[in-house]
């Protein structure tokens, strides 16, 4: 790249992290292109050059988010992970994401919020059921799960209660205890459905 | 009441109605005493009369749930409901009451949004919290659930994965699948914790 396409680069950077914390902290209806300019100290013609409109914004804020879940999911194809430890080892990155960086938890925020965005945004939730009933059913293929277990069923639920978790470890804790309240859940799911005799994978959380 | 007292009151109740559906669809932030008055067919000073203010109004709508939460306490009482089969008695009432009244899902979102509202507002899911470890405590008196069990820990959990139930089944099914979301949650859960030998309370979803 030359000089000035690193920095146009650069500030195409900063705004989308900027971006990405005010829609975690506000929401998109309470957000404006003024304000991510004004904390830029930029023109607003600065950040509309970048994006031509706050919902092509956010639908940035999103690509970004789609960019590093993929990178997770290769990270963990490297890392030769699958069934229950690839399960534990995927929330806890992404409690770890969640708990640190605006980067994860705006987009979330932003597809939860889609109703009122123009553009089409991924569906909440959905992709993370299908990446859940994968392991799942990698894990009865090990004959670590039973086979009566349903993994639709069961990745609906290990969603719903990950994603309960953040938010009350959010209102509650400041998500301080997030990759705690995490393994707590895998100790509370994982004995019902796995099948007998197998021990439970190590659900030590990261710092 | 006299004729003045009784449209006075009628009126309250008309606001209070209106208000929950449009904080719930829409959010605290997002919502204006205009917004309210246009939608009642009548001036903005009629609202000001009874809620002085956007946060006043927000407060009253709290505090009918506060006020519906105390009833469904005592209608528990009344029917003898203990331990388990007062946790699953509660948690089916919340999950009808969350899929057909904006009266319920209103303050549960402005108890979430308690940050940008003037006053004090109860914290979110800790009454929650307090109520499901009270009946784990009860089921362990009773025999039904494991003395090693740690009851707020259980609690949290608990309310995590139903409020996150809430959530995905409010997102991806318009919340059609909430009763039957939280059986499966409590079919999960249950074996776990409970006394061997023992059998699950009746998991049957209300209509």
């Amino acid at each position: 790249m030359s000089t000035r396409e690193e920095q146009k680069h650069r500030t195409r950077t900063t705004i989308l992290r900027i971006a990405a914390e005010e829609f975690d902290e506000r929401g998109y209806a309470a957000v404006s292109l003024n304000d991510i300019a004004a904390r830029l100290h930029v023109t607003k013609g600065t950040v509309y050059f970048h994006f031509p409109s706050k919902s092509a914004l956010a639908l940035a804020v999103v690509d970004t988010y789609v960019a590093r879940w993929s990178a997770l999911q290769q990270e963990m194809t490297r890392l030769h992970l699958t069934g229950l430890s690839a399960l534990v080892w995927l929330s806890h990155q992404v409690a770890v994401g969640y708990r640190d960086d605006p980067g994860v938890r705006a987009p979330l925020r932003l597809m939860r919020e889609s109703a009122v965005i123009d553009g089409d945004l991924p569906t909440p939730f959905v992709p993370w059921i299908k990446t859940v009933a994968q392991h799942v059913v990698e894990a009865q293929q090990q004959g670590h799960v039973r086979d009566d277990v349903d993994a639709n069923i069961i990745a609906w639920q290990v969603v719903a209660s990950f994603f309960g978790a953040q938010e009350l470890s959010h209102q509650l804790s400041s998500r301080g205890d997030l990759t705690d309240r995490v393994t707590t859940m895998w100790q509370l799911f994982l004995p019902g459905i796995m099948a007998p005799g197998v021990a439970l994978p190590d659900l030590t959380p990261p710092l």
